[in-house]
């Protein structure tokens, strides 16, 4: 049986944008002879949908588009993800489901079972898991069809006590497809295939799996759909990071040789995160960028990255120097400006500065300079980017690093402010790998903004250094407490000293209300600040 | 049977503090002869402790906490929730659980087996549902010992496909225990009281319900624990909104007659907000709050509160009159905070303010006043605020209402910032309703501030009414919206014209990105902006 694949970019709640690419999919299917089409989970209304789900007017809408999609099925059966109604009266109102819609019928409907709940997961928030297995029939052949998650339970220590694929086997399917919306983080990928492929030598019959593509938000889906024949081997793998559109015939499943997704990190997160902003930027319907170019790396590698997925015209950089910038900062910043050809302009901030401390003195006196001081600066360059975004209709990306932002390193209100952070889930570390990956075939961020010590030069003399571990140290303790989970005793068993991990990790826990108010944060990680990772703020736990 | 009910406030994370709690508990419980003293809910570490269960090394101290508590158990039966590590290869890692304690050893562990994934609540993202259910026998009373969400599924559309209590009936309880952490909404008390008789009528035994008193972050919880006979009648009904402690006489349930909790909506959201206040300072260690005093009724209300929970002395007002402030406000806030006789400070934001324009004028040219300078003034207020904050240990209050943070009527790192929101669940007439009723036996809040219209003063003449629908038409909507979770039609069949309800949820749905980063607010409704409401940041969902 000839079998599409159409990895897709979904929008959210754009009913509208979705159905008509469902539909074009569908027609190229139709074209190339296909009898069957695969969408990914939940494609009618995009993934991850929230708490629209629990709006019926919202599911109203996902079955009037079952209804358009579905008068388009005279000549091919088309699998889409849609939410379902739950008919009986007891569990929640919804299943996350598998339509298989042929010749303007609803042929099947199939219940996902294995609802992930952690991290950037809520699905049993909305959906009843499915407590009936049965394969579907089409054209001859027995589908085992279930939907992302439903196939990640074959570890030694199963997060669920059951798979519906165990209860799927028994009815002797010929093939295996899942519709998925797995998204990319750079220790993941590889894990897919691995997972993809430990169900085909489990249950010894081919798969097609197909994968959303696009970023929502913070998390990016990267595609990379996957054929395996039923010995395991990679049959289709389908681009990463862009839609794609691909045909198998499981009458004659040959093998392509070697994955399209190269081993490269840095390649990926690079992608990630290009995606991330230019989707998040035609999702909300904005095309323009504003930033603070301060000189330094962080800025610098948000900088490139804005001007490759919005093109440089549509990036404006903003040099706000004050009385503790470092000469070099305005030149390499505008030297950064120069090679990337994005416009900018420089804004002093001494004077509004000056302006704060003097409606402050009479309630400052004669108090020593403090972080008061330095969040004044930093907060006058938000009010400034922001005055120019409200103005113009930007939006202003954020430069925080995920170092800085664990540690609480940084000024709510002004650097800290923004739409969208592109460098949140990026240690300080990997910011510098990034640099050199946007540097490796020719100069764009100058290597003076590599070289010199990192400082947020909001008094004299100021480094990173003077608040914080080295940045070796401190990511290293970071990605074994957040990534890791890891507590005090392990991390001082990785040879780290007491007294520093104490103070890290209190850093973290008692920043949870800064990076509260923080912008969505494009997520690269298996544990990104953000909608992934829900921590008490009023807790008091290792601080 | 003599059994003890300690209704405490805990603080998450914090193993101390929690731990001499319940100590004091127990020994208070001992001292007045119970054989048996009940706690709340996950205790022992506090609810809810959200990712920290995520950390080994944090169940770990859970572990050492419930080894400290049994040593004290020599004389008494000792209930305390607490998670329990899932000593099985399948499933998450975790049960919430109620330890039976009793001579220095743990006689039972049950497993909570309904687990609220909804609105505010996240448990099925760290634990694993019960199922094997027993009930307890303690001192030759057999005890059908439940938790929390347990008990709550007797409706017509029940949320689980099971309850507990039909297995547990049927072993022959004599008595049931419930050990919750159920929060405060106005909608809600009521609720739980019919929930817990509606139990007592099915089940036909009497029942101890212990929950948790104080507030977490943005939850409140508000106390209330309840003993009823087998009839349904209410033995014991304990304080709302402070701790307690009781002890009831299973063999003799006498009928206490009328409830502590009067029915009055605004004295319980008074209580509220004043609750969270308190808890969410005293839990971050601060004493002292600052915020802007504009004059307006939503900062009145706001300092009032404050002033209230933290007393008059620790709230400092700050007065940042504009050109565009009229006379009065300025009349109206300093006569507020004579009433009220807490600090107050005045700077004007003029020089600031003008500041700002002239270092903006190369790149505003000479485009007309817009959003954007109105923005910079409230962003000037904000910058102020912070810096006074930042320099002297004060949290600032926010003072935004719901009806302004619905529909993005307001400014991100302006009037938007701030540590704590105290109004941002209270729709701007329920604020009005609020001011009277702080007023009730004399003039707090200048009637002035009571009877002007109003306005955010960032422009010439300006009213909220030149952006927004009339607060009564606007609050009705939202409460369908939001509370209700009704579409379009639905609101419109209610009376509302079609465009207005078309703006109105637009409004709502544009400003995710707004509400995003915005501080967390004390939840009293049924759906609070923040945690216990997810929406999709770039979702295109009727707007």
């Amino acid at each position: 049986m000839k079998i599409a694949l159409a990895q897709q970019n979904y929008h959210i709640g754009n009913f509208e944008h979705n159905i008509q690419k469902i539909l074009a999919g569908i027609e190229e299917a139709v074209g190339q002879g296909a009898e069957l089409v695969v969408f990914s989970e939940l494609c009618v209304c995009g993934y991850p949908p929230r708490d629209f789900l629990e709006f019926n007017d919202f599911i109203n809408k996902c079955y009037q588009a079952i209804d358009v999609i579905k008068d388009k099925t005279e000549n091919i059966g088309v699998i889409v993800g849609c939410p379902v109604r739950n008919s009986s009266s007891e569990g929640k109102n919804l299943f996350n489901a598998a339509w298989v819609l042929h010749k303007r019928e609803v042929k099947a409907i199939v219940h996902k079972t294995l609802l992930p709940t952690y991290d950037v997961f809520d699905e049993y928030r909305y959906f009843e898991p499915s407590f009936e297995w049965n394969v579907v029939e089409f054209n001859n052949i027995r589908i085992a069809l279930t939907i992302c998650e439903d196939l990640w339970n074959l570890s030694d220590k199963p997060l669920y006590r059951s798979a519906p694929m165990d209860k799927l086997i028994k009815q002797n399917p010929d093939i295996m497809i899942n519709i998925s919306a797995s998204p990319f983080d750079y220790d993941h990928d590889d894990d897919r295939r691995e997972v993809i492929r430990a169900n085909v030598l489990k249950y010894e019959i081919p798969i097609v799996y197909c994968n959303t593509v696009g970023s929502q938000t913070e998390i990016v889906f990267d595609g990379g759909s996957l054929v395996l024949d039923k010995k395991g081997s990679i049959v289709k793998e389908m681009k990463y990071f862009e839609e794609d559109f691909a045909i198998v015939d499981t009458d004659n499943l040959k093998s392509s040789g070697a994955p399209v997704q190269p081993d490269d990190n840095l390649g990926q997160i690079y992608s990630a995160l290009k995606l991330g902003i230019k989707d998040y930027f035609r999702k909300m319907g904005f095309t323009k960028a504003i930033l603070g170019s301060s000189g330094g790396i962080d800025s610098a590698v948000t900088m490139a990255i804005a001007c490759d997925a919005l093109g440089a015209e549509n990036v404006r950089a903003i040099l706000m120097p004050s009385q503790y910038s470092s000469d070099h900062s305005v030149e390499d910043a505008v030297q950064l400006s120069n090679t990337l050809q994005n416009p900018y302009d420089i804004i002093p901030i001494k004077n509004v500065y000056d302006a704060f401390l003097k409606e402050l003195k009479p309630v400052f006196n004669d108090l020593p300079f403090s972080i008061a001081e330095e969040n004044i600066q930093s907060r006058t360059r938000g009010n400034l980017l922001m005055a120019i975004a409200n103005k113009f209709g930007y939006i202003l990306l954020n430069t925080s690093n995920k170092s800085e932002l664990a540690t609480g390193y940084g000024t709510l209100y002004g650097d800290m402010a923004g739409g969208l952070s592109v460098l949140g889930d990026v240690y300080k570390t990997q910011v510098f790998a990034l640099a050199k990956y946007i540097n490796r075939t020719k100069e764009i961020i100058p290597v003076n903004i590599i070289a010199k010590p990192p400082s947020a030069e909001l008094r004299p003399g100021q480094k990173d250094s003077d608040s914080l571990p080295e940045y070796d140290v401190l990511d290293k303790v970071l990605y074994q407490y957040i990534e890791n989970r890891k507590g005090p005793s392990e991390i001082i068993a990785t040879g780290v000293d007491q007294a520093l991990v104490a103070r890290i990790l209190k850093m973290v826990n008692t920043n949870e209300y800064k990076r509260n108010q923080f912008c969505p944060i494009i997520r690269i990680s298996r544990k990104a600040f953000g909608v992934g990772r829900r921590m008490p703020i009023v807790g008091k736990y290792l601080s």
